[in-house]
Protein backbone atom coordinates (compact mmCIF):
# COMPACT_ATOMS: atom_id res chain seq x y z
CA UNK A 1 0.00 0.00 0.00
CA UNK A 2 1.22 3.34 -0.65
CA UNK A 3 2.49 5.55 2.22
CA UNK A 4 1.69 8.81 2.91
CA UNK A 5 3.52 12.38 3.69
CA UNK A 6 1.55 15.40 4.33
CA UNK A 7 3.28 18.15 6.01
CA UNK A 8 1.56 21.60 6.88
CA UNK A 9 4.61 24.41 6.00
CA UNK A 10 3.63 27.47 8.40
CA UNK A 11 6.97 28.76 8.37
CA UNK A 12 8.23 31.13 6.73
CA UNK A 13 11.92 30.77 7.58
CA UNK A 14 14.62 29.60 4.21
CA UNK A 15 16.10 27.02 6.55
CA UNK A 16 12.38 25.57 8.16
CA UNK A 17 10.95 25.39 4.31
CA UNK A 18 14.60 23.67 3.81
CA UNK A 19 13.69 20.90 5.85
CA UNK A 20 9.92 20.56 4.73
CA UNK A 21 11.37 20.11 1.01
CA UNK A 22 14.20 17.47 1.69
CA UNK A 23 11.84 15.56 3.50
CA UNK A 24 9.12 15.92 0.81
CA UNK A 25 11.61 15.38 -1.53
CA UNK A 26 13.12 12.20 0.52
CA UNK A 27 9.56 10.97 0.67
CA UNK A 28 8.89 11.09 -2.73
CA UNK A 29 12.19 9.45 -3.69
CA UNK A 30 10.43 6.74 -2.03
CA UNK A 31 7.46 6.63 -3.37
CA UNK A 32 5.31 8.13 -0.80
CA UNK A 33 2.68 10.17 -1.78
CA UNK A 34 3.55 13.54 -0.90
CA UNK A 35 1.56 17.36 -0.16
CA UNK A 36 2.54 20.30 1.21
CA UNK A 37 0.31 22.51 2.64
CA UNK A 38 1.37 25.97 2.76
CA UNK A 39 -0.66 28.10 5.15
CA UNK A 40 0.53 31.54 7.15
CA UNK A 41 3.97 32.45 6.68
CA UNK A 42 4.26 28.81 4.43
CA UNK A 43 2.74 30.65 1.53
CA UNK A 44 5.53 33.29 0.64
CA UNK A 45 7.57 30.09 -0.78
CA UNK A 46 5.34 30.08 -3.70
CA UNK A 47 5.28 34.17 -4.32
CA UNK A 48 6.49 34.67 -7.43
CA UNK A 49 9.66 37.16 -7.47
CA UNK A 50 8.33 40.05 -9.68
CA UNK A 51 5.56 42.33 -8.54
CA UNK A 52 2.58 41.50 -9.53
CA UNK A 53 0.04 44.17 -9.83
CA UNK A 54 -3.61 43.27 -8.26
CA UNK A 55 -6.60 45.41 -6.95
CA UNK A 56 -5.91 45.03 -3.07
CA UNK A 57 -7.52 46.75 0.65
CA UNK A 58 -5.01 49.13 2.43
CA UNK A 59 -4.05 45.99 4.79
CA UNK A 60 -3.40 43.40 2.18
CA UNK A 61 -0.89 45.95 0.19
CA UNK A 62 0.63 45.98 4.02
CA UNK A 63 1.18 42.59 4.19
CA UNK A 64 1.77 41.96 -0.04
CA UNK A 65 4.58 44.66 0.80
CA UNK A 66 6.59 43.62 3.87
CA UNK A 67 6.41 39.54 3.10
CA UNK A 68 9.47 38.14 1.44
CA UNK A 69 8.13 37.54 -2.10
CA UNK A 70 9.26 33.57 -3.16
CA UNK A 71 12.00 31.37 -1.29
CA UNK A 72 14.83 33.15 -2.11
CA UNK A 73 13.41 36.01 -0.33
CA UNK A 74 13.25 34.27 3.12
CA UNK A 75 15.13 34.88 6.46
CA UNK A 76 16.40 32.34 8.55
CA UNK A 77 14.77 31.16 11.74
CA UNK A 78 18.16 31.39 13.39
CA UNK A 79 21.28 34.00 13.23
CA UNK A 80 19.43 35.64 10.13
CA UNK A 81 21.85 38.82 11.27
CA UNK A 82 19.69 41.08 8.74
CA UNK A 83 20.00 38.98 5.74
CA UNK A 84 23.73 37.86 6.42
CA UNK A 85 22.60 34.38 7.58
CA UNK A 86 20.12 33.68 4.44
CA UNK A 87 23.91 34.61 2.32
CA UNK A 88 25.84 32.65 4.60
CA UNK A 89 23.60 29.20 4.05
CA UNK A 90 23.20 30.34 0.28
CA UNK A 91 27.29 30.29 0.30
CA UNK A 92 27.67 26.80 2.27
CA UNK A 93 24.85 25.55 -0.11
CA UNK A 94 27.18 26.47 -3.07
CA UNK A 95 29.87 25.49 -1.76
CA UNK A 96 28.62 21.56 -1.03
CA UNK A 97 26.76 21.12 -4.12
CA UNK A 98 23.52 20.98 -2.23
CA UNK A 99 20.50 22.57 -3.58
CA UNK A 100 18.82 26.28 -2.60
CA UNK A 101 15.23 26.47 -1.57
CA UNK A 102 14.18 26.91 -4.95
CA UNK A 103 15.77 24.26 -6.32
CA UNK A 104 14.19 22.02 -3.83
CA UNK A 105 10.74 23.45 -4.67
CA UNK A 106 11.30 22.89 -8.55
CA UNK A 107 12.27 18.93 -7.73
CA UNK A 108 9.38 18.47 -5.73
CA UNK A 109 7.46 19.65 -8.71
CA UNK A 110 9.38 17.34 -10.83
CA UNK A 111 8.35 14.54 -8.25
CA UNK A 112 4.57 15.43 -8.22
CA UNK A 113 4.99 16.42 -4.48
CA UNK A 114 1.37 17.70 -4.72
CA UNK A 115 1.74 21.74 -3.60
CA UNK A 116 -1.28 23.21 -1.59
CA UNK A 117 -1.96 26.66 -1.10
CA UNK A 118 -4.29 27.36 2.08
CA UNK A 119 -7.13 29.39 0.83
CA UNK A 120 -7.98 30.60 4.13
CA UNK A 121 -4.50 32.52 4.21
CA UNK A 122 -4.90 33.84 0.95
CA UNK A 123 -8.09 35.55 1.67
CA UNK A 124 -6.87 37.20 5.06
CA UNK A 125 -3.46 38.00 4.00
CA UNK A 126 -4.65 39.44 0.35
CA UNK A 127 -2.79 37.15 -1.54
CA UNK A 128 -4.49 35.81 -4.60
CA UNK A 129 -3.71 33.24 -7.29
CA UNK A 130 -1.91 35.54 -9.64
CA UNK A 131 0.53 36.40 -7.48
CA UNK A 132 2.03 32.25 -7.13
CA UNK A 133 3.74 30.16 -9.34
CA UNK A 134 2.09 27.71 -11.52
CA UNK A 135 0.77 23.87 -11.15
CA UNK A 136 -0.56 24.74 -7.43
CA UNK A 137 -3.63 23.14 -5.58
CA UNK A 138 -5.95 26.06 -3.86
CA UNK A 139 -7.78 24.35 -0.67
CA UNK A 140 -8.74 23.96 2.60
CA UNK A 141 -8.05 22.45 5.98
CA UNK A 142 -10.68 19.98 5.05
CA UNK A 143 -8.41 19.13 1.99
CA UNK A 144 -5.41 18.98 4.52
CA UNK A 145 -7.60 16.89 6.82
CA UNK A 146 -8.29 14.67 4.19
CA UNK A 147 -5.09 14.00 3.06
CA UNK A 148 -3.41 13.87 6.69
CA UNK A 149 -5.93 11.39 8.37
CA UNK A 150 -4.65 8.70 6.03
CA UNK A 151 -0.92 10.07 6.18
CA UNK A 152 2.24 7.68 7.51
CA UNK A 153 4.42 10.66 8.41
CA UNK A 154 2.32 13.80 9.08
CA UNK A 155 4.69 16.81 10.26
CA UNK A 156 3.69 20.28 11.45
CA UNK A 157 7.07 23.02 10.41
CA UNK B 1 -13.43 3.17 13.90
CA UNK B 2 -12.76 6.82 15.01
CA UNK B 3 -10.24 8.96 14.07
CA UNK B 4 -8.01 10.81 16.08
CA UNK B 5 -5.78 14.17 16.35
CA UNK B 6 -3.65 15.18 19.08
CA UNK B 7 -1.42 18.55 18.63
CA UNK B 8 0.80 19.45 21.59
CA UNK B 9 0.65 23.21 21.20
CA UNK B 10 3.81 24.23 22.47
CA UNK B 11 4.14 27.64 20.99
CA UNK B 12 2.80 30.98 22.59
CA UNK B 13 1.98 32.78 19.52
CA UNK B 14 -1.04 33.96 17.89
CA UNK B 15 -0.98 33.21 14.00
CA UNK B 16 0.30 29.26 15.49
CA UNK B 17 -2.24 28.92 18.12
CA UNK B 18 -4.56 29.89 15.21
CA UNK B 19 -3.30 27.19 12.97
CA UNK B 20 -3.72 24.65 15.39
CA UNK B 21 -7.21 25.58 16.41
CA UNK B 22 -8.13 25.71 13.14
CA UNK B 23 -6.79 22.60 12.52
CA UNK B 24 -8.44 21.02 15.81
CA UNK B 25 -11.94 22.75 14.92
CA UNK B 26 -11.69 21.47 11.59
CA UNK B 27 -10.86 17.63 12.85
CA UNK B 28 -13.45 17.84 15.03
CA UNK B 29 -16.33 18.67 11.88
CA UNK B 30 -14.65 15.69 10.80
CA UNK B 31 -15.85 13.22 13.57
CA UNK B 32 -12.28 13.19 15.10
CA UNK B 33 -11.38 12.99 18.79
CA UNK B 34 -9.25 16.00 19.17
CA UNK B 35 -6.71 16.74 22.04
CA UNK B 36 -4.47 19.84 22.52
CA UNK B 37 -2.29 19.25 24.60
CA UNK B 38 -1.28 22.95 25.98
CA UNK B 39 2.74 23.01 27.24
CA UNK B 40 5.32 26.01 27.67
CA UNK B 41 4.08 28.64 26.43
CA UNK B 42 1.00 27.45 24.59
CA UNK B 43 -0.07 27.82 28.07
CA UNK B 44 -0.75 31.41 27.71
CA UNK B 45 -3.28 30.53 25.17
CA UNK B 46 -5.70 29.36 28.36
CA UNK B 47 -4.92 32.22 31.11
CA UNK B 48 -7.83 34.43 32.28
CA UNK B 49 -7.19 37.85 31.01
CA UNK B 50 -7.42 39.55 34.78
CA UNK B 51 -4.89 39.57 37.21
CA UNK B 52 -5.79 36.36 39.72
CA UNK B 53 -4.28 36.78 43.01
CA UNK B 54 -2.54 33.41 43.72
CA UNK B 55 0.25 33.04 46.51
CA UNK B 56 3.77 32.54 44.31
CA UNK B 57 7.99 32.71 44.96
CA UNK B 58 9.58 35.65 43.24
CA UNK B 59 10.60 33.86 39.93
CA UNK B 60 7.08 32.11 39.33
CA UNK B 61 5.66 35.88 39.90
CA UNK B 62 8.31 37.17 37.07
CA UNK B 63 7.15 34.73 34.74
CA UNK B 64 3.40 35.29 35.65
CA UNK B 65 3.76 39.17 34.66
CA UNK B 66 5.95 38.75 31.88
CA UNK B 67 4.02 36.08 29.77
CA UNK B 68 0.55 37.39 27.77
CA UNK B 69 -2.64 36.99 29.97
CA UNK B 70 -5.09 35.20 27.75
CA UNK B 71 -4.98 34.48 23.45
CA UNK B 72 -6.24 38.03 22.67
CA UNK B 73 -2.44 39.68 24.20
CA UNK B 74 -0.31 37.03 22.44
CA UNK B 75 2.35 38.22 19.52
CA UNK B 76 2.80 36.98 15.91
CA UNK B 77 6.15 34.37 15.09
CA UNK B 78 6.78 36.97 12.45
CA UNK B 79 6.16 40.39 11.81
CA UNK B 80 4.97 41.17 15.22
CA UNK B 81 6.22 44.63 15.12
CA UNK B 82 5.77 45.49 18.83
CA UNK B 83 2.42 44.71 18.75
CA UNK B 84 1.27 46.10 15.39
CA UNK B 85 0.90 42.75 13.29
CA UNK B 86 -1.22 41.34 15.78
CA UNK B 87 -3.48 44.23 15.49
CA UNK B 88 -2.97 43.78 11.37
CA UNK B 89 -3.94 40.63 11.86
CA UNK B 90 -7.04 40.93 13.81
CA UNK B 91 -7.65 43.91 11.61
CA UNK B 92 -7.96 41.58 8.67
CA UNK B 93 -9.69 38.61 10.81
CA UNK B 94 -12.55 41.26 11.35
CA UNK B 95 -12.70 42.66 7.93
CA UNK B 96 -13.05 39.16 6.34
CA UNK B 97 -15.53 37.31 9.03
CA UNK B 98 -12.99 34.97 10.34
CA UNK B 99 -12.69 33.68 13.84
CA UNK B 100 -10.37 35.60 16.34
CA UNK B 101 -8.08 33.10 18.44
CA UNK B 102 -10.52 33.50 21.65
CA UNK B 103 -13.44 32.82 18.75
CA UNK B 104 -11.49 29.84 17.75
CA UNK B 105 -11.46 28.44 21.41
CA UNK B 106 -14.20 28.71 22.49
CA UNK B 107 -15.62 26.72 19.16
CA UNK B 108 -13.08 24.27 20.31
CA UNK B 109 -14.64 24.11 23.96
CA UNK B 110 -18.34 24.12 22.05
CA UNK B 111 -17.00 20.82 19.89
CA UNK B 112 -15.85 18.68 22.59
CA UNK B 113 -12.11 19.25 21.52
CA UNK B 114 -10.00 17.97 24.94
CA UNK B 115 -7.96 20.95 26.03
CA UNK B 116 -5.12 19.61 28.28
CA UNK B 117 -2.87 22.07 30.47
CA UNK B 118 0.54 20.40 30.87
CA UNK B 119 0.95 20.10 34.55
CA UNK B 120 4.74 19.91 34.28
CA UNK B 121 4.99 22.92 32.58
CA UNK B 122 2.55 24.60 35.34
CA UNK B 123 5.19 23.51 38.09
CA UNK B 124 7.99 24.95 36.27
CA UNK B 125 6.33 28.05 35.53
CA UNK B 126 4.42 28.47 38.85
CA UNK B 127 0.73 28.46 36.91
CA UNK B 128 -1.99 27.23 39.35
CA UNK B 129 -5.41 26.38 38.06
CA UNK B 130 -7.14 29.80 39.66
CA UNK B 131 -5.25 31.41 36.76
CA UNK B 132 -6.69 29.48 33.67
CA UNK B 133 -10.42 29.34 31.87
CA UNK B 134 -12.96 26.98 32.75
CA UNK B 135 -13.17 23.09 31.85
CA UNK B 136 -9.82 22.28 31.21
CA UNK B 137 -8.29 18.92 31.92
CA UNK B 138 -4.76 18.52 33.79
CA UNK B 139 -2.49 16.30 32.93
CA UNK B 140 1.09 14.80 31.99
CA UNK B 141 3.05 13.90 29.33
CA UNK B 142 2.13 9.78 30.24
CA UNK B 143 -1.38 11.25 29.09
CA UNK B 144 -0.34 12.75 25.87
CA UNK B 145 1.60 9.79 24.52
CA UNK B 146 -1.39 8.19 25.69
CA UNK B 147 -3.78 10.06 23.24
CA UNK B 148 -1.05 10.26 20.53
CA UNK B 149 -0.11 6.76 20.21
CA UNK B 150 -3.45 5.54 18.53
CA UNK B 151 -3.63 8.86 16.87
CA UNK B 152 -4.51 9.36 13.20
CA UNK B 153 -2.99 13.42 12.73
CA UNK B 154 0.11 14.07 15.71
CA UNK B 155 1.09 17.69 15.32
CA UNK B 156 3.79 20.10 17.27
CA UNK B 157 3.13 23.01 16.66
CA UNK C 1 3.64 -5.01 18.46
CA UNK C 2 6.17 -2.02 19.57
CA UNK C 3 5.64 1.12 19.20
CA UNK C 4 7.32 3.71 17.52
CA UNK C 5 7.83 7.68 18.22
CA UNK C 6 10.07 9.78 16.09
CA UNK C 7 11.17 12.80 16.34
CA UNK C 8 12.85 15.70 14.02
CA UNK C 9 14.93 18.22 16.57
CA UNK C 10 15.15 21.10 14.39
CA UNK C 11 15.24 24.00 16.68
CA UNK C 12 18.22 24.85 18.53
CA UNK C 13 15.99 26.13 21.58
CA UNK C 14 16.69 24.98 24.92
CA UNK C 15 12.60 24.86 25.92
CA UNK C 16 11.93 23.21 22.56
CA UNK C 17 14.52 20.59 22.81
CA UNK C 18 13.45 20.07 26.40
CA UNK C 19 10.10 19.55 25.08
CA UNK C 20 11.48 16.94 22.48
CA UNK C 21 13.35 15.10 25.30
CA UNK C 22 10.58 14.81 27.37
CA UNK C 23 8.74 13.72 25.08
CA UNK C 24 10.94 10.71 23.92
CA UNK C 25 12.10 9.95 27.51
CA UNK C 26 8.34 9.38 28.28
CA UNK C 27 7.62 7.32 25.01
CA UNK C 28 11.09 4.81 25.91
CA UNK C 29 9.22 4.58 29.70
CA UNK C 30 6.37 3.13 27.81
CA UNK C 31 8.72 1.18 25.60
CA UNK C 32 8.46 3.01 22.42
CA UNK C 33 11.37 2.41 19.94
CA UNK C 34 12.39 6.11 20.04
CA UNK C 35 14.43 7.97 17.49
CA UNK C 36 15.73 11.93 17.61
CA UNK C 37 16.96 12.58 14.69
CA UNK C 38 18.75 16.31 14.97
CA UNK C 39 18.89 18.19 12.29
CA UNK C 40 19.77 21.98 11.36
CA UNK C 41 20.35 23.86 14.63
CA UNK C 42 19.27 20.70 16.69
CA UNK C 43 22.45 19.62 16.05
CA UNK C 44 23.94 22.20 18.61
CA UNK C 45 22.15 20.05 21.54
CA UNK C 46 24.84 17.58 20.95
CA UNK C 47 27.81 19.54 20.83
CA UNK C 48 30.74 19.10 23.10
CA UNK C 49 31.03 21.81 25.63
CA UNK C 50 34.70 22.29 24.87
CA UNK C 51 36.24 23.94 22.00
CA UNK C 52 37.52 20.71 19.27
CA UNK C 53 40.69 21.91 16.90
CA UNK C 54 39.52 20.28 13.64
CA UNK C 55 40.30 21.99 10.50
CA UNK C 56 37.58 23.91 8.78
CA UNK C 57 37.04 26.44 5.99
CA UNK C 58 36.18 29.97 6.91
CA UNK C 59 32.30 29.66 6.63
CA UNK C 60 32.25 26.46 8.59
CA UNK C 61 34.40 27.80 11.34
CA UNK C 62 32.09 31.23 11.57
CA UNK C 63 28.79 29.07 12.07
CA UNK C 64 30.97 27.01 14.49
CA UNK C 65 31.83 30.05 16.28
CA UNK C 66 28.10 31.58 16.45
CA UNK C 67 26.45 28.38 17.24
CA UNK C 68 26.10 27.27 21.09
CA UNK C 69 28.24 24.79 22.20
CA UNK C 70 26.07 22.01 23.76
CA UNK C 71 22.64 21.86 25.31
CA UNK C 72 23.84 24.06 28.20
CA UNK C 73 24.80 27.11 26.13
CA UNK C 74 21.12 27.32 24.33
CA UNK C 75 18.68 30.07 23.91
CA UNK C 76 15.06 30.01 24.78
CA UNK C 77 12.80 30.46 21.64
CA UNK C 78 10.38 33.20 23.80
CA UNK C 79 12.15 35.75 26.91
CA UNK C 80 15.19 34.79 26.31
CA UNK C 81 16.27 38.24 27.29
CA UNK C 82 19.99 38.11 25.99
CA UNK C 83 20.47 35.23 28.43
CA UNK C 84 18.47 36.21 31.07
CA UNK C 85 15.95 33.55 30.47
CA UNK C 86 17.54 30.43 30.27
CA UNK C 87 18.81 31.15 33.54
CA UNK C 88 15.43 31.84 34.50
CA UNK C 89 14.20 28.74 33.51
CA UNK C 90 17.12 26.78 35.19
CA UNK C 91 16.30 28.25 38.19
CA UNK C 92 12.71 26.91 38.49
CA UNK C 93 14.22 23.72 36.98
CA UNK C 94 16.45 23.16 40.24
CA UNK C 95 13.63 24.90 42.60
CA UNK C 96 11.39 22.17 41.31
CA UNK C 97 13.71 19.08 41.10
CA UNK C 98 12.96 18.70 37.57
CA UNK C 99 15.87 17.80 34.94
CA UNK C 100 17.79 20.36 32.85
CA UNK C 101 18.57 19.44 29.38
CA UNK C 102 21.73 17.61 29.72
CA UNK C 103 19.88 15.34 32.02
CA UNK C 104 17.58 14.50 30.01
CA UNK C 105 19.60 13.91 27.33
CA UNK C 106 21.53 11.54 29.16
CA UNK C 107 18.49 10.22 30.77
CA UNK C 108 17.77 9.42 26.75
CA UNK C 109 20.72 7.47 25.87
CA UNK C 110 20.52 5.55 28.98
CA UNK C 111 16.70 4.91 28.02
CA UNK C 112 18.13 3.66 24.30
CA UNK C 113 16.78 6.70 22.36
CA UNK C 114 18.34 6.59 19.14
CA UNK C 115 19.97 9.81 19.15
CA UNK C 116 21.01 11.00 15.05
CA UNK C 117 22.95 13.19 14.21
CA UNK C 118 21.87 14.43 10.47
CA UNK C 119 24.76 14.04 7.96
CA UNK C 120 23.92 16.35 5.58
CA UNK C 121 23.32 19.42 7.91
CA UNK C 122 26.69 18.33 9.40
CA UNK C 123 28.57 19.27 5.52
CA UNK C 124 26.70 21.93 5.24
CA UNK C 125 27.73 23.78 8.44
CA UNK C 126 30.76 21.96 8.47
CA UNK C 127 30.32 20.34 11.75
CA UNK C 128 32.61 16.77 12.14
CA UNK C 129 31.79 14.00 14.91
CA UNK C 130 34.91 15.07 17.11
CA UNK C 131 32.69 17.94 17.86
CA UNK C 132 30.11 15.74 19.30
CA UNK C 133 29.45 13.99 22.12
CA UNK C 134 29.46 9.84 21.91
CA UNK C 135 27.00 7.15 21.23
CA UNK C 136 25.32 9.11 18.29
CA UNK C 137 24.67 7.49 14.60
CA UNK C 138 25.05 9.55 12.20
CA UNK C 139 23.06 9.25 9.04
CA UNK C 140 20.58 11.33 6.40
CA UNK C 141 16.79 11.67 5.59
CA UNK C 142 16.58 8.13 4.28
CA UNK C 143 16.94 6.96 7.55
CA UNK C 144 14.95 9.41 9.38
CA UNK C 145 11.99 8.03 6.71
CA UNK C 146 12.60 4.48 6.86
CA UNK C 147 11.57 4.66 10.71
CA UNK C 148 9.05 7.53 10.97
CA UNK C 149 7.12 5.91 8.15
CA UNK C 150 6.07 3.34 10.53
CA UNK C 151 5.99 5.83 13.24
CA UNK C 152 2.92 6.00 16.11
CA UNK C 153 4.18 9.67 17.02
CA UNK C 154 5.75 11.96 14.08
CA UNK C 155 6.73 15.05 15.20
CA UNK C 156 8.67 18.24 14.11
CA UNK C 157 9.93 20.00 16.83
Amino acid sequence: MTKRTTIVLFSGDYDKAMAAYIIANGAAAYDHEVTIFHTFWGLNALRKTENIQVKKGFMEKMFGKMMPKGADKMGLSKMNFAGMGPKMIKGVIKKHNALTLPQLIEMAQEQDVKLVACTMTMDLLGLQKEEFVDNLEYAGVAAYLADAQDGNVNLFI
